[in-house]
């Protein structure tokens, strides 16, 4: 192991920190893919990535399965015990409330919470300004049923969270995917040549870790990107599922901090710090609150009443910020090791992101590997991956793979690690 | 009282019954309003009844209000107790499953329980064919998501549930409008005519205790619904909240049961009989299941885990039938106690749905009643009601209300009903 260190520090892929192990480099290529191809075909396309996607679910159901697919931390990441008290609390009290409608916008005490954290991340919401939906998701959909319609172009980091993809095609809306840096996020030079030629009807960034890339876009371009598109009455929706999870601990600022007049709408979950079954999530939609009500009424009514009861009490006094510390650190080391691991096992040309928060891993793989079909060899030995293709709508990153690093490190993820290096090499 | 009740006997609108009380008698016309009128208007409409629904949620949040508007029961009709033990008992559970995400198709025990009770309503389903939703309207927009676009004719009954109106309008759908008896339900010598007429994508139907009209289409209309419009490939989204709230105790059948090559759609709800607040709905979609589990994914991700656990746990060992039989026993009651209230209090003219399951009453009122001017009014004496309109696209439905029944009677209730009887006389 020790030889295979020197090697790779030989390499500059990786380097020595005195008494903190080894930390893997960034990618070489400061951008991927290459930005002058997309810059070439500027031209939004079309989405179908949900077949691929839904594949890969169906696949990653089996429990059996090692699960460096879906992005989902081990349960035991979280804070169960507390959870449980708070449930048990709440399921003395008869006749039971939590069994009534609790309708949009949703539960005034976790919506005071939310907001209470918010100054945190230079937003400073009051309550009112908010609206929980069920899972993090939901507040996406609805976002983009209220501004946009169908056939409208949407345009979006590449690559990006392949649920937002889905969402995009599902809703028939077209994709126009923006060059992204694995470090600093949308590349907004490109942004602004796009809505110069483009009618482009709203632009949906991930902010803080973007989901697969690990980038945090610096404060300054969170400024520049509201002063490019607010002016041109282009709403942002902002995705920030990842921010508390800050590996230097330091909470990254939102766009929403830098929002005029109510442009930016504003969405996130519970679902990677606390409890993905819960299906919490909330929206902060700006101007078009009304619309994002309405639909959210329509869609499905309610969020249920309990698991925001519980959320809304655990933010109060269950310990949240002491939980974060530990889960960020948790998922630190847990990047370290699958990063160092993908290094020694995979073959030579092979890269990986080095994202200083959240929870996965974004790898690129020599040329020659087809990641759809890694992933179909990998299911057979029981290892669910992501293939690159299904962050982006035009199919590139073929040769891409996003790791779920959420899991606990342990001697089978360290086995199915070594397994897709194997596989990677048969394509050589 | 006495007296009043022998001038409405006398009137014909009630009958004496044994030991028993007083029954409302159904309405004097049958169909509602004329059929000839609908007949000569088959054309489909745009739907726009979401901003006049809106209006009405935002005022009906106050707690203050007399509730006669949102379909909700008291919360004390549900079984709170057994409910808050089944979730004590999950909640001691370490690490918490119920954190974890329940991808779709949804809980397997909630789906067995389902499954078990289908036989019931002539349908022997299997858990596969069944996927678990946030909520019944989320089973209904993911089954109208999944077979229709926007531009398509969705037919319907006249008037139908405003939640439907909502989900075809937030999608850019049209909606055709069938004449629906209030006893029998949807006219099917009209949608035989309509098919042949208009290019129809799909047909919602409310089968059992349709919501405001309270009809039950016979079995024998729920196969000839069936034998219509499946050899036309015509699929058929069946809305069964109801069905198990027949106040003669017999479980209606489902159209789903006349299903032949997976054309029916059912969706349904645990909302109206046991927690609307757990927010768990799920549907049968037959041919349309891959479609509908996509979207699903897409839509909210995954339906909240631990709700799925409690009412499935409910279902197997928490006396669900028990439960339901004293559920619809309160029902019946209270729907007669608001009928021959509003026989009392409202001026002559004034006419009552007789449903025989669900909890909701729809009242025709006299011509000059304008029933979203009677909204408002009630509002300022904190009533809610729902104005007619919000049950048809095309505004018909403008001199009557919907009253919900499902809470348990009180003076003020009693008090709000007369207090509603003088603001309609202030019309005429």
């Amino acid at each position: 192991v020790q030889q295979a260190y020197v090697h790779l520090e030989s390499r500059g892929l990786i380097k020595a920190m005195p008494k903190s192990g080894f930390y893997v480099n960034s990618f070489h290529r400061e951008r991927l893919p290459d930005p002058e191809s997309l810059l070439g075909s500027l031209v939004s396309s079309e989405v179908a990535v949900s077949e691929l996607v839904s594949n890969h679910f169906l696949a990653a159901r089996d429990p059996l399965m090692v699960p460096l697919g879906a992005a989902c931390p081990s349960p035991e990441l979280f804070p169960s015990s507390r959870l449980n008290r708070i449930l048990r609390e709440l399921a003395r009290e008869v006749p039971l409330h939590s069994s009534e409608y609790e309708f949009p916008p949703g539960s005034m005490s976790l919506r005071r919470q939310i907001a209470r954290r918010s100054i945190q991340w230079g937003c400073k919401l009051s309550p009112s300004e908010i609206v929980t939906t069920s899972g993090g998701m939901e507040a996406i959909n609805l976002c983009l049923r209220a501004i946009a319609e169908p056939g409208d172009t949407i345009a979006l980091e590449s690559p990006t969270y392949f649920g937002i993809l889905q969402s995009i095609e599902s809703l028939k809306m077209r994709a126009l995917e923006i060059p992204s840096d694995p470090r600093h996020g949308m590349d907004l030079d490109v942004l602004k040549q796009a809505v110069r030629k483009t009618k482009i009807k709203a632009c949906v960034v991930i902010s803080n870790f973007n989901n697969p890339l690990g980038s945090l876009m610096p404060d300054e371009n969170k400024k520049r990107i509201a002063e490019i598109l607010i002016p041109r009455g282009i709403p942002i929706i902002e995705e920030d599922f990842y921010g508390d999870l800050a590996f230097n601990g330091i909470r990254p600022k939102d766009i929403k901090s830098f929002d005029v007049d109510g442009w930016v709408m504003l969405c996130s979950s519970f679902s990677k710090t606390l409890a993905p079954g819960f299906r919490i999530g909330w929206t902060a939609p700006g101007r078009f609150q009304a619309q994002v009500e309405r639909l959210k009424f329509v869609n499905t009514v309610a969020t249920p009443s309990l698991p925001q009861m519980v959320i809304a009490e655990y933010l109060e006094n269950g310990g949240y910020d002491r939980h974060i510390r530990k889960l960020r650190q948790a998922f630190s080391v847990q990047i370290q090791r699958v990063a160092q691991a993908v290094l020694r096992c995979f073959p030579e040309g092979t890269q990986v992101s080095r994202p200083e928060g959240g929870f996965v891993l974004w790898v690129e793989l020599p040329k020659e590997v087809d990641s759809i079909r890694l992933h179909q060899l990998a299911l057979r030995q029981k290892i669910s991956i992501l293939p690159g293709a299904v962050f982006s709508p035009s199919g590139r990153y073929r040769n891409f793979i996003r790791l779920n690093c959420g899991n606990v490190w342990t001697p089978q993820i360290e086995a199915a690690l070594a397994t897709l290096g194997t596989l990677c090499r048969s394509f050589s």
